[in-house]
């Protein structure tokens, strides 16, 4: 009989303000029988589950995630049983699923959700990759800079959140196949040498030191004195009104998150001069990764495993050891304890 | 000897909050000697001074017009002397000019202004086109609508000041091209009938019957019940709010003007959700006419020119006689007393 033990990361209670701890959680133990799946059907084995600032969202009460329910978010995993005709046992797939190191994976999930095969296209020992520069982070970097922004050689791009999983790749794919000026925002001065040393930003902001969104426009104007052409927003806050004020005739602001706001109960909105934007032909665009996760638009996993191939882009990823880490691991994004992307390693 | 006399006028001093009113104004007499052109000039007579809600700007402080400077804007009329090789006498011809009835045109402004030809296109009866449906408003609404909104049948629109020279394009053509559902707001019972018996907007919303963006977001929800898919942006303060919210996904925003807000010293600006903007794949982006009206972009001229002639576009005028009723003309945008196209008629 091949049963399983299985771990799974359940939601205690809904999280509203404030840093999620490890009591909002809590890990129940079950058992995944494989000759018991039905037509359709494949099971997972998860080798790393992502920690990502989105998730913040699905965790309060108006989220998608409700007490009591299961954590779902991105996985890279390999196929270990199958009734499938699209998946075969070996592949490796990145998918957003349920949060555990073994699960079934039913016919109406699979397609529903975003899965992706990734089988030849990494080895096992990558499957972190799956959760990165090859899954929701990648994409999101890849749409967000090259359909939603739209960059011109030459020109200049400012990110936030710069050393993150989302913003170490849209200063690399700016710079190495655009070749943009890059300005990036991070906090603390480890990080901003990595921007610099690894990620080949031009210039790194330590918004730490900055008190307030005139100390970081003070910033952002010495780095770029005729301003800006695009920004990529992950954060929100003083960053959104310095780069709005940065920005150039013709700019553009992609925007991809607001981590600053994710821990409060009620997240601050944004001020925008209507007029500004007219006269200067500005444009402001949010956007999620499906459309290039799922390969609708663009040719995401291709384009980026050449350029990570190639040396192109670096890779950067901070490790957490098992499933347990997990609320640990999340947490890291909101302290700032984190580094690139933060990939909880399943065993 | 050719000398014409010819009236032009100036602004007597900067206006930075309220109506402008007469004395801010004053009409100069002068002379010109069509004989005295020298190589690249043109001598241009006016057959119809536009009046514009953008021209508010342009007469603060900080705007292009200088006290004691001659005011600018757009001007329909006539070449009456010649040594451009591109302009004949006889010629109809569309441009930003002084705003005078007659006028020498150096070689330095032709080149730099907006100027385009009407021979052939209107005949010199309908010159008043060439600063509504063939100039300036025809153009935004041509490239708002088109390559800024980018609809697509069925969809759903809502357009502010949709009574007045580009709302009222806007909506039709919304309408007979695109067949979308068209949504308009203009002030009054008179401008709201119109709206719907001869621009065939689907709903009305009277927005003087109004007092605020909460009761506005219930006009637009009783007209919209599902949201809308675009919205096409002349006004500011509760006009955006309300439609910002009434966004779908996919939802964009074309800002054109903010002409609540041009009467103040300092506009107000509007808040913006950026999740909202995240989640919903939802996109504000300002523009003014330039690329449409000079062909750089689009086929601006043809097209409207065309759909007005097959009786898809109907054209509103409100007239005011002769270049001294031009701050009465200018004054009817913000008081409400317009109705489509103002155009001040030079005999």
């Amino acid at each position: 009989m091949a049963t399983l033990a299985s771990k799974t990361i359940y939601l205690k209670e809904n999280v509203d303000e404030g840093l999620p701890q490890p009591e909002h959680f809590e890990i129940r133990s079950g058992e995944v029988d494989l000759s018991s799946i039905v037509d359709g059907e494949i099971v997972v084995k998860a080798l790393a589950l992502s920690a990502d600032p989105y998730l913040r969202g699905t965790i309060k009460s108006t989220g998608s995630t409700k007490a009591g329910a299961p954590m779902v978010g991105f996985v890279s995993g390999k196929v270990i049983a199958s009734k499938n005709d699209k998946w075969e046992v070996g592949d490796l797939i990145g998918a957003s699923l349920v949060f555990a190191d073994v699960q079934v994976v039913s016919v109406q999930l699979l397609g529903a959700t975003l899965a992706w095969k990734l089988t030849g296209v990494i080895e096992e020992s990558e499957a972190s990759l799956g959760i990165g520069i090859l899954g929701m982070p990648g994409s999101t970097a890849y749409g967000g800079l090259i359909d939603v922004l739209q960059p011109k050689e030459g020109q200049t791009i400012f990110v936030s959140a710069a050393s993150g999983a989302v913003g170490s790749l849209v200063g690399q794919i700016a710079k190495q196949v655009y070749n943009c000026t890059v300005i990036g925002s991070a906090g603390g001065p480890m990080k901003c040498d990595l921007l610099k040393t690894k990620f080949g930003y031009d210039h790194a902001i330590d918004y730490k030191t900055m008190n307030n969104e005139e100390e970081l426009s003070a910033a952002l104007k010495e780095a770029a004195p005729d301003g800006i052409d695009m920004y990529f927003e992950n954060v929100g806050g003083m960053h959104f009104g310095a780069a709005f004020n940065a920005l150039r005739v013709g700019g553009r602001i992609a925007v991809c998150g607001q981590i600053s706001e994710y821990n409060a109960r009620i997240p601050n909105t944004v001020n925008i001069n209507p007029m500004k934007m007219i006269y200067s032909f500005q444009r402001i665009e949010g956007f999620m990764c499906a459309p290039w996760l799922s390969g609708a638009k663009g040719n995401f996993l291709e384009d980026m495993n050449q350029w990570m191939r190639e040396g192109k882009l670096a890779v950067q990823e901070t490790f957490f050891e098992g499933i347990d880490s997990w609320v640990e691991a999340f947490q890291s994004l909101f302290t700032g304890a984190n580094v690139g992307k933060v990939v909880v390693r399943v065993n």
